[in-house]
């Protein structure tokens, strides 16, 4: 991993679907008589058996006050899936935030873990270590021929979603987005935008991940995401320098006034925040911006600046306004102390 | 003269129109067989009348290169008037730019005084002593009726224009300029846009100036244009502070905004440039930005500015993108070295 590959490939994430032999799967018990027991068990077990692994949060979701929850969704923590199912879900959460283990989701049990940059196989590593200790536990629905059994067949197999989360203002900036992405899908991936299904793209951030999860290795599928991405590195590396080649001035005064305005505004809605700060990330990957400390601390920057975790630095729930003015100085407070500067 | 007041009255401008007894009119003497003669009779004798009195710069439009010709207009020391006529036409410019004196405009003499701020009664004192000299040499054309004979009836009287030029972006943005107008309108007194007769406003700057130059004193008319411009000036700085009230933070995101794009672009066109100095100037003047050496060193930097400006500072005929560049590192300059801050 070096800052050029950081400089794409932000942040990897790598979740594994299980569901329990003795349980009907989340979407069956919740309509069941004996959902809340059944329920409460499968947590309680689980949870004392990552406990005696490794001390995590807890949060019972049917207890969670809705701006915790949002808070914790906009942390990719836990999904808007698990929300729904309040009444029988949980959630487990590493203090770092690297590890979160959602229960009664889709599937019983979505394992997950994430990272700065990009270390596939580190990042399985740490997952399985998690699995192993659940699958002591209760025993998973396991077919010789299929694999793990999930809710949607889309996960059947494995079980496996590797996600990159990666930033291709290049790319897409170029209008090449359909070219790769057509190229991923014969490699049996898929590019969404950044919010996941459906989403659009936001701040030229884009999540490429396997589509296929059966009738492959998880090492396989994981090679395959590896290859597959240094492709997509390369591609936008070389498209960044023919960008830089060919923007000239007028692509370092788009970088430079953007961020002119992100260390001097008063307002600052999500929308137009995330526009300039990949027009500055991508001045900095460009060379066109010093950067300091780097990208990562303005990664961690952008999620802090995401409303629900407004909220929860200012301890209580704002108006749009008071966000957007509040986004706007800690920006400015941020670029200036963080050393990225013209 | 207080800071408040020239945040509002830019700068003044007092000039006199004077004809010669002895002369064919301009317009009539460039389609005479004796042009060349009796021009270069008229030039030499009020060149070294004026000399007498103290050093001016002189220039023969007829040699003067478009550049040259077009960087004095950018500055006011001549008129395209003066250009057109270039085959009889002549100024002399004091070293420091305050008084110019045009040979053969459309009238014979236009005798102009420029300052900073707004002082009618300095500038009018000025004038006079370079008046009395010219008037010296060749008897002017002076009806004992219509007072001072002109090539054009709105000059004819005193042949007094006292021109004050107004930051006026609180009336202009809050739609008041035709309001204004007819109110200056009902005082004897025209508004213009900041580049003459028929031009846009351009960063919120008006030209105001008398419209009636007979049948009064010089002395009613300057005190007429006086009590015209306090009107204006005090109707400038109410709106400005029902502005600032009303604005709040969207306003000073406006402000600040104009003043990170200036301070960071690569590329400044001149409208774009004119419209974010204006929000610069308004937000110094509504406290919103600190000023260290003040508005009048960032108006002689606007004027620098202007294309003919640029190319007589980097001694050769620039391209359009090459000027933008220019303008926009010599504004982040600027902007920094001066002390004018968020």
């Amino acid at each position: 991993m070096n800052i050029t590959y950081e400089s794409v490939a932000v942040s990897s994430r790598i979740r594994l679907a299980r569901n329990f032999n003795d349980y009907p799967f989340p979407g069956m018990l919740i309509r069941s008589p004996h959902a809340k027991e059944q329920a409460s068990e499968m947590v309680r077990t689980v949870h004392e058996e990552l406990n005696a692994l490794e001390e995590f949060d807890f949060y019972d979701v049917g207890t969670l006050t809705e701006a915790r929850a949002a808070y914790l969704v906009e942390r990719n923590l836990i999904s808007r899936d698990l929300v729904r199912h309040s009444a029988i879900s949980a959630a487990l959460i590493a203090p770092d935030e690297s590890i979160s283990v959602m229960i009664n989701e889709e599937d019983h049990i979505r394992e997950q873990y994430f990272m700065r940059g990009y270390d596939l196989k580190k990042a399985y590593e740490r997952i399985t270590g998690i699995d192993d200790v659940i699958a002591e536990s209760i025993p998973f629905a396991f077919d010789k021929e299929f694999g793990y059994l999930t809710a949607c067949p889309t996960n059947l197999g494995t079980g496996l979603r590797a996600s990159v989360m990666m930033f291709l203002p290049a790319v897409s900036r170029r209008g090449l987005m359909r070219r790769l992405a057509s190229e991923l899908n014969r490699l049996g991936l898929t590019v969404r935008g950044a919010s996941g299904e459906g989403s659009g793209a936001e701040g030229d951030l884009f999540q490429v991940s396997n589509e296929v999860t059966l009738g492959f290795t998880e090492t396989e599928i994981l090679a395959a995401v590896e290859e597959a991405l240094r492709i997509v590195v390369q591609f936008e590396l070389r498209e960044r320098e023919r960008m830089k080649k060919e923007g000239g001035i007028s692509l370092r005064d788009k970088v430079t006034r953007s961020y002119g305005i992100l260390t001097n505004c008063c307002v600052l809605g999500m929308g137009e925040f995330m526009e300039l700060v990949a027009d500055v990330k991508l001045g900095i990957a460009l060379g066109l911006l010093d950067c300091g400390r780097g990208l990562s601390a303005l990664d961690d920057h952008i999620i802090a600046m995401r409303p629900a975790n407004i909220d929860r630095l200012n301890g209580r729930t704002l108006t749009e306004s008071e966000r957007d003015a509040f986004r706007a100085s800690e920006t400015v407070a941020f670029l200036r102390k963080k050393g990225i500067f013209v």
